[in-house]
Parts: C-alpha cells; structure tokens; sequence
C-alpha cells in the first residue's frame, strides 16, 4: 500500500504538502480546506476553478473527491507552479490540469465550472468575480477565503450588487503542540470563508421534523 | 435531479437534517462535521463506527464518502434514532446501517472498523476507548469530539497512557446572520476535536521541498 | 460593607446590571468591556463620552477608574436610558452625566473629551467618527466596538483617509456553564473592538531589554 | 508630560515592556491582562499575590489599578526578574514588592492577600492552590491563566473538591497586522482564564429588571 493510499479522501495533513518556498507556510491549512470543500459542495464529477492555487493542497483534495470530474488549479507565481506539480505527482492526482496565467485572463478558455475557489486575487477581486459569477453553471457554489475584513466588505458588498447570496463563516482553529507532558494551543491565524450563490439557486429541501 | 443530488459529498446544510426533537440544536455542525471528516482519513472502502450518531449527520456525511464502504450509526435514544432512520432516508444512504444500541455493548457483533468516531459516549467514554483502541484496523483514525475539558483531558490521558498519539484541534466558528443590511457573526460553542492513532501507525512520507 | 464595595473597580458581573428590557442581552459583556477599558487607556481624570451608552455598563466601569473625572453616557433609547439610571444609582456611579439625545447632537455641548467610546452609533457611524476626530483632545484614544465588518471596514476606510492610526483586536470569548459535573463553553458572539487615535500621537517609550 | 503618565490605568502597549529575554514572548498579552484584572475584582486597597510574575505586566497594571494597595511579584527566574525591576521603575510602579523566591515558599511570609492571581505555577500548581485556597482572604479571587487543558482540569478538579466555585473563560483573540493597504489578523494563541472564590462568597446583589 503507497504512502497516498495510507491517506484520506480530504484531510491529508499539512506537512504531506510540498511548501511554494521553504519555510513558506501561506498554505490553506487542514482545517481549513476542510469547511471550503464542504461549502464547495462537492460532486463525483465537479469541474471546479480552483484560482489563486497556491501549493494546490485545495486542488489536490477537491480532485480526489471529484475523482471524475476537473480541477483547473490557476497560478502564475514559479515557485507555488512548482510545489503544485510536485504535490500532484506525489499524491497521484491525475485529474488537476495546471493553468499557469494570471487569472482573470487564465479563465477565459476553461470550461463552465460546477464550483470556484478563489483563494487568492492578486489584487484583481472584483474583476475575478465578475468572471466567476458569469461563468459558474446554475446552482453552482462560490467560494472565496479572505484572511482581509476589507476584501471581506468589497466582495460582500458586490456580490450583493448582482443579487447573489451571501454566507460567511470565521474560523478560529487553534492545535495542540506538545510541550514535555502538557498540551498547549497554538493558534492558526482567523479566516473567513464566504460562499455566494447565484439568484437561480433554488431553497434546498428540508424535511420537517420528525 | 432530485433534492440529495443537488447538494455535494459534505458540507449538506445542517437545516437539511431532521433534528431528534423539534427545536434541539445539538447536532455536530457543518464545520466541524467538515474537521471530523478530514480528521478520519476516510477511503472510499471505510468501515466506520460513528458511536453516538445523534441526528446521523456525521454517519451520512461519512457514507457519502465512503460510498462503497460501510458506516455502522450506533444510538440508544428513541428520538436520535428516528431521525437517523428519515435523515437516511432523504439523502438516501444506503450504506448506513443504524444500530440501535447502546456502545459498548452494541460494538461487539460489528466488524473491526477502519475508523471510529466518537460524538457522544454516554458516560461510558473510558470504556468506549479500551474497545475502540482494541479494535480499530491498523492505520486506522479514532476522532473524539468533546465539549467538556475534563472529559478532554482524561480521553487524552486514558490514550497516552495506551501509547497512542494524541492530536487536538479547538475550533471556533461563527456564521453570518442577516440582521437588515449588515452582516454579524453567530458563535458556535467551541469544540475539541481529538484525534489519535495506534502505536503501529508509520510516519506519513513528506516529500523534501523543491 | 455595601453590594457594590464588594465589586471591583472593573470586571463587574454582567447579571449585576439592569437590562434595558427584561431578556434583553446586547449589552457590551465583561471580557469585552474589559478589552474595551484597556483600549480606551483611561485615567483618574479622564472625560470620556460613551456614544451609545445601552445599559451603561462601559460608562459605569470607566467611571469607576476615572473616579476624578467624568463619563458621558449618550443614549436616546428609553428602555435603556432607565436602565442606565437604575444602574448608575445601584453601582454609586456619581460621576456619570447621562445625556438623553442622539449623537452627533448630544455632542455639542459636551467639553472635548480625553477618550471616545462608541458602542453604537444608530446608523450614524461616520458623522460622529467625524465629531469624534474632531473634538477629541490630543492623545486621546478613540474606540469603536461593532459586530459587523461592513461597519468596521466604513470605519477603517473613514479613520485612515483622515490619517488616523487603526488598530483592530477581533474577540472571540466562550465561558463555562455547568451541565451536571462537566463544564462546556457557550461562546459569545465575536466583536470587533476598534482603536485610532490621531496623527498627533507620539510613538510611545519603548525601553530597550535588559 | 512623562511616557508612563500618558499611558492609562491599563491597557500599557505589550511593547511598552521589557521582556525577560531579547526576543521572548511568553508575557501575558495586553487583552488577556484586562480580563485577568476584570477577572481579579481589585480594588483600590487591594493586596494582590502575583505567582509567576514573569515580565511583570499584570503586577504593574494591577497596581495602577490598586493603587493604595500592595502587589508582591514573586519569581525566581533571573531574566524574568530582571525585567520586573526595569519594568516598575520604567512605569515608577512604587507599590510593587518584587519577590525573589519560589512559590509556595515565597508565600509563606506575605500578608494574607484579597486576590491572587497564579501566571506560572513552575509544577506546584496544586500546592500553591492549597496555599491560595488557605491564605485568600474572605471574598477574594482567585484567578489561574492556563495554556494547557490537562493543567485546567487538574485545577477545576482541585478546586472543586475544596468546594470553591469555578468559572472559566477561553480566551481567542487576533489582532490586526498592517499588510500593505489591508488589514490581516494573527491569532494570539488561545489562553483559560479560571476564577474562583471561597465557599463563604456571597451571591452578589443582582437587581431586578426596570
């Protein structure tokens, strides 16, 4: 049984990851990555933009969830391209094609995706949605990582523009380091991660109580 | 495309699942459902035990993932139990088989699992872990959620003591509510998530950086 | 030796306070008035307005440290303004003046205050962040709680664009409650608490380690 | 206008203060301080046992509080105490006894104090909660900050047995670091804030609603 066997379909630890430097810890962390590919909603067969890439650990878990559909993983920094073919072989995931451009310009010749992350912009968060909510397929799910209340503000602020839903959650995510016999907390920095849906989106199902 | 089709592997809205009474709110939420997944490394094959499975929400998630494995929702309360039975129903999870028993009795005629959760022990946490730890697969995940310290503290202990390693994450979520135009965040009570594996668990290859 | 001697200076219980209608629960609470106090760097002589003055617990703990100066509460809510009364007589609170009028025109007859507290602001934030930068003396502290990052963002934009220093600590606080022997934390909701002060401020002495 | 005087009676910048060592960081951090103090209920009287001084921060912000009391800094670390003493001369903290010894040792000669609050407990912890719980006088709090779960729960059992009161308080904070032209939060790693009080602690007067 290979080492990637021995891991999950999400949760692959953190340190598994080739880094885009060394000793660069910008990575979306474990936790983390796990409440995006939750809201993500994703299917068997999700194509899914996963812009701003980074180390691709988004990409790597989402493609192994939707292990017959699509993860385009858009980056242009050399380093992070690196660490995302390295991190794709080691975890055999054969189903990310890497797009090495800038994103919104990277967009433009992928197909319509089911789902998008947008876990960093380049300064260009506005013009990205704009393309994001052009291009996701109906009922598809939107979602953006912000570590800045700023950004937070003008992405909620023109999303609500073009009648889209918003939803954010604040994560706080703390972890043991042992220290001799004791347990502490180390603190993972705040993250919100903010989901949006287009106008089609119908009310989901709920069942009344039993 | 039905209802359960519309929503994705994980990340199902909490407002999705029957409640075991009207009104109660003691379900493992969305997020750290999200956590609890990674933290069990599921495979599509797993045999899970999800020991005081409460709504089944864990246990559904689970099976979604685990879709050709097997998940065994092991539950003593009447209410708990017919929510799972109509939760089961309307995601349809086929391979969710609903014990009604209470641990550690009801884990005696299951099958060694490859991953074990525990969301609620009724007292009986100490024993719960002398069967989980005896019978979990080699490699396997035990993941723990407490909201008690003490019950954290001597789960940790009771493990240590056993060898097996301990890892804890706290989290902390709010979400966005709506109040006219301006968005404010709802705390979630906090939750500890412990996991741990068994003595024989090999250190996972991480790959040298580029 | 009366109730409120046994009290401290700070760090009252928040049961100890009227509330502005019975069930009511918006006042600031104590970890984050605490954090508050500590911001606002109050003296035995300062002049503080609270803007927005709810129950008057902020304005009632600042008076109690600046016991030689003066606390305006600001407050325009008749529910509230009765539970600042009942409350500045239950904690002796002599050198608290409650204004009843709405902000920015309960300011203007108000001396130029030491320190500025805004807790709530009716939909007026950015008028009396500008009668706040206006009037404040020099080296005074400004602060800002809110509960939505669309306001802190407004306020963050505001402050800087005239050049004022922004410092944001966001609070997240979950305290015990007994459930039969077990102790489990219910969470408050997270608050932004907001500090500026203006371009006149010098950096302060930092001795260098020993 | 001297540094210290333009300072408030807490809230003093973390970076005001010498560390025990070029570089360290282990201080109790400027929010956790003002809940700690909330947490103490001290007076203007107040005699105060600090256990585990460290850098001295709480000691010189409780005795600007206490200013007509007395603060016994007891520490046996060299680094540490050396930066109490430049740390009360830069803040000219004249009501501070520093304490060269080690708890519980240390105690034994002190005035029975109306609070105690324990930063660092160097393995005694329930010795010196035996002590604390002997020597607190009538009323007093007794307020323990911990990193480590298995030392909170040690602590609560102690303290539980000895039927004293228990009331804790998780503490998550993160504040703002300016990059470039946005605002990013770092987490401060998560801190329990432990109150407690003697068996003979009345309730406290709580009005009733207007």
């Amino acid at each position: 049984m290979s080492d990637n066997n021995l891991q999950g379909l999400l949760g692959l630890p953190d340190e598994a990851f080739v880094q885009r430097r060394p000793g660069s810890n910008t990575m979306t962390k474990r936790e983390v990555r796990a409440i995006t590919l939750a809201h993500l909603a994703l299917h068997e067969h999700t194509i899914l933009w996963d812009i701003g890439s980074g180390t691709g650990a988004v990409a790597i878990e989402a493609a192994r969830l939707a292990h017959q559909g699509q993860v385009y993983a858009i980056e242009d920094d050399a380093g992070a391209l690196a660490a995302i073919e390295a991190n794709c072989r080691h975890f055999n995931a054969t189903n990310v094609t890497v797009v090495a451009d800038r994103a919104p310009h990277a967009l433009q010749d992928l197909p319509d995706p089911d789902a998008i992350f947008i876990g960093g912009s380049g300064g260009l968060l506005n013009v990205i949605l704009e393309v994001a909510m052009a291009r996701l397929r109906p009922h598809g799910s939107l979602v953006v990582n912000l570590a800045s209340f700023e950004h937070l503000a003008e992405a909620v602020h023109h999303l609500r523009q073009a009648d889209w839903t918003v939803e954010c959650t604040l994560v706080n995510i703390a972890r043991t380091q042992n220290i001799l016999d004791v347990t502490r907390f180390a603190a993972l920095n705040p993250v919100f991660v903010l989901t949006s849906h287009g106008p089609e989106k119908q009310a989901e199902g709920s069942p009344t109580d039993v």
